[in-house]
């Protein structure tokens, strides 16, 4: 597969560290001839008499022009990051001086490398198999606990053994179908279908698992959202407040978040909230102007994961809440009912109120009622736990393989597929050559989670996304 | 001087790259448990008993946490940038991933690093005296191949080389005169007063052509503000495009560069110049509106540079030209007139008409007049050329001692001015005593600069300007 990526045997070079100004800057050359390019601009040692993982500090020159001065780290193939030879150039962190030392890389035969270039080739020379490269992407832009635990399980491997030992033993049991087709005028049996059957079963269940897994890796990589929905001076901002006070999310920029419609990222035990503002419900939805907003707000909680629904339990009050939830809610969104300002409320008769609020909760499958108080700081902690629970719930989850990527939850779909039809396959003791049909069709969407079956298409595409130097 | 500064002998941690997401980031350990620190959280192998200079790849743990999958370069002092024993943590580029490698770096004893305080230390280690630190930063900063050239030459000592051979020069005749005072009842003159004399002379050219260099050293720090006058429709944009068209500058986003009031940046031969867009200027002063725009225009060219005049040569003309000279010109600016689509204008009479511009120019010192088209690209190489004139002749002076920074630009004065004091004494015969007290005092201006003699309220306000990292 590898010679038929052009010319990927030419030593590549890219900064490796974010762009900017700072102390330090990382250029990385990859390639057969990453030491020799090294080496011409390098006069005061001959690098290739050095040795491998080695540090070497001097003068960065470009015939008599002096660059910088710099760090060599020397490594030698195939232990490296790509697999190749590579050097990295540490040198000071100016963009000018930066561009300079890569010019002078381009121009003593090294080439711009293309984003995920570097991953791509450690993908190439075997170094990581396609999961774990799409892994690393995953690592770089993870941002909590959670994001960084699934990604770093699935570099070393974690989702990728998973599917070896399904791919091995689909490979196994296929191997002895073929054994019984050379032999089909002997009518004889070498697989044992019962044996199969349990396996077809035990993968199936993997499969399930793993595709179930989704719905959290999502969560742990694009976070949940989180409408809240209330009507003005429901006490919107304060709650908002109360949340961000000690658990503000280190949220790095990346491109492809939407950060036009998210107000605020809020970490709780690892998993990020993403807190979706709607627009404020008024009452007289007569008001053409009043129903767009409502409009709006309906777009925000269909797209949302949970709504964060807030009334003033003192002003508004239960009338509003079951006139509201009637006009909005959606059915399959977790709801949360948040009574606010609880310190300046006390129902005349609690018990009628009680019933009332029931009443209304009544007509949901499962709607927590939680009253707060964000200035007396009054059960802030228990409203975490609630939006957090079903998640960190699976959090033992996280320490198994998590699908996290949409490609490999299409191709779970399609492996859970034509294990079923297998099964099926042998419900109907279908003839072995059949079988063996179905078994190839299978193997075929692992080895494409995995890489040992691609396209250069697929390739390019998921290389692409990610970021140069990397 | 080093045991005056608090806690000085800890260990330091910091990130080195610039923040942001990319496919590495280095974090830096620097003090004497700098390997302690990394070998706490890299379980696989025993870093103590590795050798410096050495790359290692692993995990990077924190207890059973794991954290990334790092490469660790590790320096032993004096060898090391700081001149302490240095462990750098590469790790993938996720600012997540980093925050938490610098609180596991700090759980196990290290501190947060001030911004400049791995340059600090270095500097009280002896790698570095005080100019050379200062250039570290200079050339973090650099944006064009004269400040880096520049800086470079500096961080290799090049100003400190001539200060120091100004230093011994003077502790010398300063030694043989405090000899002369142990036998003053003897009436003996050690120090021969010509030699010293001659010395002197000497030392004050070369403080001289240091102060000098100090508006080159501007210029290549800052850039030349070049200020566009002009009345509307003169060509200021159509120019702006022809200028920028190949040369647009490399510029960083560096704390405190004014870009407000910055149009546009080039760089011609490696000097960078800040085109600074006036207001049109009108006729009619008589409006108070009008007047203001004007005001703002002279504000503007008292800050440039270089006033770069531009008259339609067809439109406005000459009596334009001759007017908006009266209203604006403010003495001591390098002005140059150009005259814009050129290609569209023959002058009736060509005599008459460059007797006219000439008799204009007459009542300045030095105003080149350059016709231009940018339509067709005429003479926009030799207005460039002009522009960077003066700039480019002094390139010669930059593999010397150029002095970019105010503080020495300062102390420069002050040593001018004591070695001015001892050559009148030296005239005025006065005796060794007073001589040698005016000697100290120059020696005590120099030694600023380098940093052999320091306070710390100098060092902490020079190093707090330098990025975190450093």
């Amino acid at each position: 597969m590898a010679d038929k990526l052009m010319g990927w045997d030419d030593t590549i070079v890219a900064l490796a560290t974010p762009p900017g100004v700072g102390a330090i800057g990382v250029i990385r050359l990859s390639g057969s001839a990453a030491w020799q390019v090294a080496d011409a601009l390098f006069p005061s040692k001959d690098l290739q008499v050095q040795l491998p993982n080695t540090l070497h500090v001097g003068l960065l020159k470009d015939g008599d022009r002096l660059l910088d001065e710099v760090v060599l780290s020397l490594f030698q193939k195939p232990k490296s990051y790509t697999g190749e030879d590579v050097v990295e150039i540490s040198c000071h962190g100016s963009p000018y001086v930066q561009e300079q030392v890569l010019q002078a890389c381009m121009l003593h035969g090294a080439r711009m490398a293309r984003p995920g270039e570097f991953t791509q080739r450690a993908f190439l020379n075997g170094k990581l198999d396609l999961t774990q490269a799409e892994a690393v992407a995953d690592l770089i832009a993870s941002n909590t606990a959670a994001s960084q635990r699934t990604a770093l399980h699935n570099i070393r491997g974690g989702f990728s053994a998973v599917l070896k030992s399904l791919r091995e033993h689909l490979i196994r049991f296929s191997a002895l179908i073929e054994l019984e087709l050379d032999f089909s005028q002997e009518d004889v049996e070498f697989a044992d279908r019962s044996k199969f059957y349990a396996l077809i079963q035990e993968a199936l269940q993997t499969t399930e698992q793993l595709r179930d897994s989704f719905r959290l890796g999502n969560v742990i990589k694009h976070g949940v959202s989180v409408a809240i929905v209330g009507r003005p001076n429901a006490g919107k901002s304060t709650l908002l407040n109360a949340l961000l006070n000690e658990d503000r999310a280190i949220v790095s920029e990346i491109a492809g978040t939407t950060r036009d419609t998210i107000e605020e990222v809020l970490n709780i035990d690892g998993i990020l909230f993403r807190l979706i503002d709607t627009a404020g419900i008024r009452q007289h939805t007569s008001d053409v102007i009043e129903h767009k907003g409502i409009e709006r707000s309906l777009e925000k909680i269909r797209k949302a994961d949970v709504v964060l629904y807030l009334f003033d339990l003192a002003s508004s009050g239960l009338p509003a809440l079951a006139e509201d939830l009637q006009r909005l809610f959606i059915p399959g969104k977790q709801l949360i009912l948040c009574g606010t300002k609880q310190d300046l409320f006390t129902p005349a008769d609690p018990d009628a109120w009680l019933a009332d609020l029931n009443c209304i909760r009544g007509s949901f499958e499962y709607a927590p009622f939680i009253g707060i108080s964000a200035r007396t700081h009054t059960n802030i902690e228990l409203l975490k736990t609630e939006l957090s629970r079903q998640y960190t719930a699976s959090a033992a989850l996280q320490d198994q393989a998590i699908v996290t990527n949409a490609r490999h939850y299409e191709a779970l779909n399609q492996v859970a597929r034509s294990l079923a039809d297998i099964r099926q396959g042998l419900d109907n003791q279908l003839p072995g050559d059949l079988l063996a049909s179905d078994i190839r069709r299978c193997l075929h969407f692992i080895s494409e989670m995995t890489g040992d079956i691609s396209n250069e298409d697929v390739l390019d595409y998921i290389f692409s996304k990610f970021c140069i130097g990397k």
